[in-house]
């Protein structure tokens, strides 16, 4: 095996995975480079952060996923630095690896539009580890307003701010409100958790902004039925310990979680290339770097241009992105024609919104309510990784749906703040 | 309900837990105060801390389990001191409870024997969050080994030791043993996890000390059987940051895990009466403390006799305990008799192994192997919380038991060492 080219894949997402899975047969070796051992299913982290799954359903050890694949070697590792002139990524424990092939795809975490004092305010969601600090934000929020006797103080631990109107930002103020106003209900005795107060702020004019107007009004309609307080064209100015500035307006929340800015990972500024605003590199119609065609990006770190727009920071993108670099790696290796520049399908857009709520968009094909949840929730489970993970998630969400339930309730860890 | 007696309950274990339910319809107002949110199925622990079950499969929120009775308010905080004189219970926060009746059973924790310096590198197992930490610990070790080069740091890598035979030291020690010789099986490249040594030491003559002298050899057969080298008659003399002295030899190990001591968690020491070595409660035989009919002691914070010996620190003991504090309460409120003295009802003593390997014994009727390992399954899912637990916990297994694997294998947090 030493003798054929080595394929070094860094991040084990959508796009890792998928371009790692599709060259199973290529005359290579794999070497996955991840910060940690597991795939992770975003899609449904918000679940995770709202107590509605535990951090196991929704991710698969990599090495697991791939034992069957015997050109793969999965490494639990941080790359800090690419050196494309000596060809090798180096890692945080002062190691390197060599590649022939390089492949980078550590996806985009959370960003603060350059106040990053709000940070610790506002903790954002991108790993387990971020959706178990929320989780916990949350439970501590309502179990210390339950001790606490001064009014103000009380009002404000049931106080939720979610920030970023995208579909984590719905996903997030709708499952909030429906913790409030019914999975809590009766277990309180000196707070009534129905005074909770849940707000969804949005600069823009309307939440899911990718989505066409009138789905977003109905998402904003449904927002409201749960009880949500949304309130968009106004930023946040400001985001402090106990709360938020709106524009003028002052908020004291206890709780305010990061669902606006994306910025892709910070070893995209060691590839030494120019870069967007968002941190983002601009590949080659071939995915490939400018001028270095041994080095691909995939997923949320690169963009491409899909006609008059970019191509979007979603799973299905990224997994098109890792099958079409892996085309591109075996048409070079068996010196077939290069596939075609990557063209993104997009298969339609949904976001769920709260118990029964989703609105989905296939091309024009646009429906809402009820049905339109039953989609989302049967495309989320097939495309769940792993089969116990499927079994256990619909578990979980029947026990769920009938008795208003959240299955992981449980504080892990001490609160920071 | 201002004018009802107000009894304090801190620790919603299986004693704190069991009191509080049986005080359903007494004419008390109840405070159960416990610093986490959540009651813990105790003795499947080491199935979350050995990746087999995720925290939310063994734990149910205290609010959630009590919901249906108007009596209890739950708190989450944590108690600092009790004031006997002034009849309160102070927390962490600077606020304090005050009670007309108090039941303190904040259980224990483990100890060093005097080696304090010994806990950063053997983390013991008591909470959810140890659970998860020792976790995060083995699988990281099998992570690191797969990417050494160096064969000596490889085999501390691939070295984990138990410290202490009882019912928990044999049950890490087996699971271990079973994930390095099955679940991992073929995902790795570099290591072979069959050459995983897993070590069992016990200071004293045989593990499971507390069981009759043949199914503690059965028990050692079986370890055996599993690939665990199981050592007994020398104590470990030295614990450090790359593994132990066993007597004067010198054990390479990354991973040791602490199943050895236990103390009494230190709020004991605050109600100023004699504690025990292990810093435990001598109660009078109605559990109340010496000279405070008041103040109640219950589970493994209280010592109380058992004949020649001690009622032992188990579930069944405590919850025991538990449900005899509410009816020396509840006569007293009905101005009937006292009952009589706490007497401990052994329904048997049961610890397993392994896959399919355990030991029963129920008053003499002594069993071992495939039958005591389905007992002791049966018993465990009968008596865990929650309709919900008790189905996934069954999945899990069933899952598990055909396909050698392990569902929660998902490193959370960094490691710290």
């Amino acid at each position: 095996m030493a003798d054929v080219p080595h394929v070094v894949v860094v991040g084990g997402g959508f796009a890792g995975l998928w371009a790692t899975r599709a060259l199973a047969s290529a005359p290579v070796r794999i070497t996955l480079l991840d910060r940690g051992n597991h795939h992770l299913f975003q899609p449904l982290l918000y679940q995770v952060a709202t107590a509605g799954l535990s951090a196991p359903d929704i991710a698969a050890p990599l090495r697991h996923i791939l034992r069957g694949q015997p050109n793969v070697t999965v490494l639990m590792g941080e790359a800090v630095a690419v050196d494309k002139a000596a060809r090798n990524v180096q890692l945080a424990n002062g190691t390197s690896i060599a590649y022939d092939t390089l492949l980078v795809c550590t996806g985009a975490t959370h960003a603060y539009f350059g106040h990053d004092e709000w940070a610790p305010h506002a903790p954002g969601l991108k790993t387990l580890d971020d959706a178990l600090a929320i989780r916990r934000r949350i439970l501590t929020a309502f179990e210390r307003a339950e001790a606490e006797t001064d009014p103000a103080r009380r009002a404000a631990l049931l106080t939720f701010a979610v920030v970023g109107g995208g579909p984590t930002g719905v996903e997030l103020a709708g499952t909030l409100a429906e913790i409030a106003h019914h999975t809590l209900r009766k277990e309180f005795r000196n707070i009534d958790p129905d005074n909770t107060r849940v707000l969804l702020l949005e600069a823009g004019p309307r939440v899911l902004s990718t989505f066409p107007e009138a789905l977003s009004a109905k998402a904003m309609r449904s927002l409201a039925r749960l009880g949500v307080d949304v309130r968009t064209g106004v930023p946040v100015s400001r985001i402090d310990a106990s709360g938020l500035m709106l524009g003028e307006e002052r908020i004291d929340a206890h709780t305010v979680l990061w669902a606006a800015g994306v910025a892709a990972s910070p070893l995209a500024r060691t590839l030494d290339v120019p870069l967007d605003r968002a941190g983002r590199v601009a590949v080659e119609p071939d995915l490939t770097l400018p001028g270095h065609p041994e080095i691909f990006v995939a997923g949320d770190l690169a963009t491409v241009k899909w006609g008059e727009r970019l191509v979007p920071g979603v799973a299905p993108a990224a997994k098109q992105m890792g099958s079409y670099v892996a085309r591109v790696i075996r048409a070079r290796l068996t010196n077939q024609a290069a596939p075609p520049p990557f063209g993104y399908k997009d298969f339609g857009n949904l976001a769920t919104i709260g118990r029964r709520a989703a609105v989905v968009d296939l091309h024009g094909f646009r429906f809402s309510g009820y049905f339109a949840w039953a989609f989302w929730l049967i495309a989320h489970v097939f495309f769940l990784i792993g089969f116990r993970n499927r079994i256990v998630v619909l578990l979980d969400w029947a026990v769920a749906y009938w008795t208003y339930q959240r299955n992981a309730r449980i504080v892990l860890g001490r609160e920071q703040k």
